[in-house]
């Protein structure tokens, strides 16, 4: 798999996704500013890894710190974490990581009682890189602990459409695969470990406008891994769900509140909705660290609204009429209610709904 | 309105409508062969336009025959019109066009048995072209007409979700206005005859993929035509209805079978459900030349597949890696009982069933 976030030594190189599938290239980002323009433009998207790249970009803002006042630094730390909070606001796992990051500091530099105070920053900032290395690693377990859990539920389903043995067609909305975290994904994850051991999957593919991250990073993933695919147009969803050619869709999640409601990208209601009227199981993957207990309910939840030209151009090509007024909110909110199961790390939540979600949270 | 097809005297003349909205361009059509080409590539699309497309593709066919024998005649029509048949499949109005300029020349050269049997062709030619003129001025009544229905049945509805007075936000599909036929549209005429009237639409554009006919045409007239319209992606569709934005949906149609079931552009399917599930009316607009009763249902109607290019390029611009495979439908069909009414220009056939659709066709 092609690594989304790593860290070379002296800076976090991400594989610029804005530039997929036409050329693989990857940046280094040495400072918060260069961070928080990378998660803005989506060089790194996927609300897993940006939660990583936060971090790493908190570290980078503050690792250059040269003073040894603990609360100077404190304060550095957080002006630093609130300002790469502006950089998206929907994506819990953004603050989600910030907050972790922060929280490292604290303990480090209220267990470093007996250091002598001039390695107290030092200590912090060794701890913050630490931290932000083993939120990779643990990203690498979680999404292998989702992939089990989800596998295990599609294994469930009765009578799958595909008339091949052990073969099971899915559908899934943009991308909730390796390139949205630091390991196999989310949504893609039960696909990549069922892959692993034999079983065979098929799997459509809705290209997800505007910044089709479908055609541009799941159909790309997808194949460089092997997994049959098939791209659609976003336009076409119902027409395959019609034709009963899918036996499970699958999404990842960007916020998940407290009742079940769960944003993700732009046009996953739809999908819901489709999956509903058609009698097709709808599920939602996402590490606990997308469920936020402080948002209540899904319409709690903001919504990124991003440039008109995203809608009305194509690269240099126009492709509306000058002037046009756009509607371009980023994620849709769909209802736990048309939500079957969530699958994270954890376990599964079915059915979905507040009570369920919180014993889920509790459990160690 | 711009014009979607004009006769110049020597050539069909045709909107180049996949140079919009860049580029308003226009071309003459002065064989049967250009023709076959323009309609397979969308230089002319929408299906009352592609209907009298064909007519006009037929009559170029015919109209440098230059025997006298009216079976050779008939016979070469015949296959200038089998050949035209094959440009598309789905939209019937192209084949009802074309046996209605075969029953023409039929009735002609019938009729004609007192005229010096010279002039038995050049009048069957004549007619032919006249007929092809008739039916785009007819296009235009029918347009009005269904502008008229489909005005009243807006007007019906209660508690419109806009807070202007007499003002109503609709969302349609792909184009089904002026520029898919020789007048006013069908699923946007209600729009254009109600703005001519001094009412207030918003309309809300789905750009619709592959070929963005949304954003490239449908946008484009009704800015040309000083109609307030906000264009989303098909992905948005789903948030805009949950938002409680919409109070209605039109669409226009490719074909229309006997029980009701109706294709038409891809998505229009997923639009359907979407308004079902948010309880929000859906309208389908065509004219009864769209409704085919020897279609018995949906399940019957052949739907065009197109090539993968269309999906996985836009331009010069890969959007999907090399050799990804892909499922491109130009169709979905719309079952009847999804469909809160069709207006045509003989009325509004409300609920739609095989006994209210034929009940209408029975109409004079």
């Amino acid at each position: 798999m092609l690594e989304t976030i790593t860290w070379t030594g002296s800076a976090a190189r991400l594989l610029d996704q804005t530039k997929l599938p036409g050329e693989t290239v990857y940046v280094d980002i040495t400072d918060e500013r260069q961070m928080h323009d990378a998660i803005r433009r989506l060089v790194v998207r996927g609300a897993p890894a940006i939660g990583i790249a936060a971090a790493f970009g908190a570290y980078l803002g503050v690792r250059t710190f040269n003073g040894e006042d603990a609360r100077e630094f404190t304060a550095k730390l957080k002006q630093v974490c609130d300002y790469l909070a502006t950089s998206r606001p929907t994506a819990v796992n953004l603050f989600w990581a910030l907050d972790r990051i922060q929280r490292v500091a604290r303990e480090t530099i209220g267990a470093t009682g007996a250091s002598p105070p001039c390695h107290v920053v030092r200590d912090a900032q060794d701890a913050i890189l630490d931290e932000c290395i083993a939120m990779i690693e643990e990203d690498h377990r979680v999404n292998r602990a989702i992939g089990e859990h989800g596998l295990a539920l599609l294994d469930s389903i009765q009578n799958p459409k595909s008339q091949i043995q052990n073969s099971l067609n899915v559908l899934t909305h943009c991308n909730a695969g390796g390139l949205a975290t630091a390991g196999y994904g989310t949504a893609l994850a039960p696909v990549y470990v069922g892959h692993e051991q034999g079983r065979r999957f098929h799997v459509f593919v809705d290209e997800t406008r505007p910044l089709m991250q479908g055609s541009r990073i799941t159909a790309f993933e997808l194949r460089a891994n092997h997994v049959p695919a098939t791209l659609i147009c976003d336009t076409m969803t119902a027409s395959v769900l019609s034709q009963g050619k899918v036996d499970a869709c699958i999404v990842g999640a960007d916020r998940i509140a407290a009742n079940g409601d769960a944003a993700n990208k732009i046009g996953t209601l739809g999908v819901a909705i489709l999956a509903r009227h058609f009698g097709v199981p709808f599920y939602v993957a996402a590490p606990t660290s997308t469920i936020d207990p402080a948002t209540k309910t899904g319409a709690q939840i903001p919504i990124e609204e991003r440039d008109a030209r995203e809608v009305t151009s194509f690269g240099d090509r126009e492709t509306a009429p000058q002037g046009m007024d756009v509607y371009n909110p980023a994620f849709d909110v769909t209802p736990a209610a048309l939500i079957t199961a969530i699958i994270t790390e954890k376990g599964v939540v079915s059915p979905v709904n507040e009570e369920n979600v919180g014993r889920l949270m509790a459990k160690q």
